[in-house]
């Protein structure tokens, strides 16, 4: 299966063993490069699961405030001078502007002053972004079947067990599009990629995660203006509080019919 | 407790809902600053759950190959310069060496030749790192065992649900340290860079985590020279890669008395 990769294993069932053939997820490092002007750079690598990538790209461009709508891109393909082996794991946005954006890692982002330090990344997304307005309404119901629909619709997950997932839903619970990834960020780059590709607004939208929902997932759907984010795991700190000062509607252990809302509960039509 | 916060949230349990006092994990970011002969460059920011931040800064800087050993470092101390609430999330760790090492980050490497892509991190590895020594060897009871103390060791885990640990044993499964942070990777530098400020010699034990065994999990046990990594969950397939090149003993799916060995099956002794 894409994605996947068959490794042959040794299985131990206490003192017996046989060999095995087991299928792992694949992890493979993709280069992503912003060309602008003639000019390009290497802006990330990351450790991807391989498949959708050029959604991957977008979104991550569009999640980290890179490129401010998609219409800014022209082009993406993959960097065809590579060897063979390394074709498809690195890639080249084209922008239509004519300056590359400035850009700095945000992990290696200096700050002016020694005070600033890591709330840079908190204050870039203020100026970025505006608080989700509070007019979507989802139902109980609706948040409650979403576990379910997300779980069927996860393949990879089935078969190697050490996968992530994510899924958008209409606020009415319709799956819209579901992405599996072995980094957490990367399945829910990959779904604002696509959203982007297909001209999908996400103003209406839910995000489900299998995994935890950190800072970092939930700038990514602030950024997105994807007004309800779940997870059928645990939130941090630090998410419930940026879900506060955006009007994000936050929910976690969302598992069975039973939740946890941390944040933006006015959503939630009971 | 530290490391954690209490948060009021929603609890819904099918149609009805309360307040309610809920534990979550920490998550504050932390800005890692290198310091060599005058000059201070930020080489890292990381969101971690608070605690323990020397052996991060210090374990992350050994990981990435920075700083080669732990006697190049003269002193790590917090950035006192800072605005109160910020001043427990920056630190500099300060070298003896006259200068500053070259630094890029990972993620932003430019490649010479486009063909190098990602695969630079291999390849920075296998410069830095030799292969294990095969001599070191596990029972098979010794691995059972290992969850099992984990598990009586995660304060943290048990209240937020929503936390990763990592722990280092001795080959004979004696419990050395334990670490949990929300970041998988800050689990791991956390073990590497106590074992650095305790002199504790890694070349005898095991790194058993949480979650699921990666690349970079991988690459840090490697440079780390610890012969036996073992997750309770999924390997990626660049980590089974990454293992072989390297005689890294890879254990995934460790639970109850049940393991799958994905690389380096030769020390364990049956």
């Amino acid at each position: 299966m894409k994605g996947s990769r068959k490794i042959q294993v040794l299985r131990f069932d206490g003192r017996t063993s046989k060999t095995h053939l087991d299928t792992v997820a694949q992890e493979e490092p993709l280069e992503i490069r912003l060309e602008a002007a003639g000019v390009r750079q290497t802006v990330n690598t990351t450790m991807r699961t391989t498949g959708h990538d050029f959604e991957l790209a977008i979104g991550w461009c569009l999640s980290e405030g890179l490129v401010a709508r998609a219409e800014e891109i022209q082009k993406v393909s993959y960097c065809l001078s590579n060897k063979l082996e390394q074709r498809f794991n690195s890639l080249v946005v084209r922008l239509k502007t004519k300056q590359m954006p400035t850009f700095q890692s945000r992990h290696t982002l200096s700050t002016s002053a020694c005070g600033v330090c890591g709330k840079a990344n908190l204050e870039a997304l203020e100026l970025r972004c505006a608080a989700l307005p509070s007019t979507e309404s989802v139902t109980l119901e609706t948040l409650y079947a979403l576990p379910e629909k997300l779980c069927a619709a996860q393949p990879l997950f089935t078969s190697t067990g050490g996968i992530h997932a994510a899924a958008l839903f209409s606020s009415h619970g319709k799956l819209l599009a579901v992405r599996e990834d072995i980094g957490r960020h990367n399945a829910v780059d990959k779904l604002i990629g696509w959203a982007a590709m297909q001209h999908q607004p996400l103003e209406q939208t839910i995000l489900l995660v299998s995994g935890r929902a950190g800072f970092e997932i939930a700038q990514k759907a602030i950024t997105a203006q994807i007004p309800v984010l779940a997870s059928v795991s645990a939130p941090s700190s630090l998410a419930v509080e940026v879900a506060n000062n955006f009007n994000l509607t936050l929910i976690g252990f969302l598992r069975g019919r039973r939740m946890n809302v941390y944040a933006g509960a006015s959503r939630i039509q009971t």
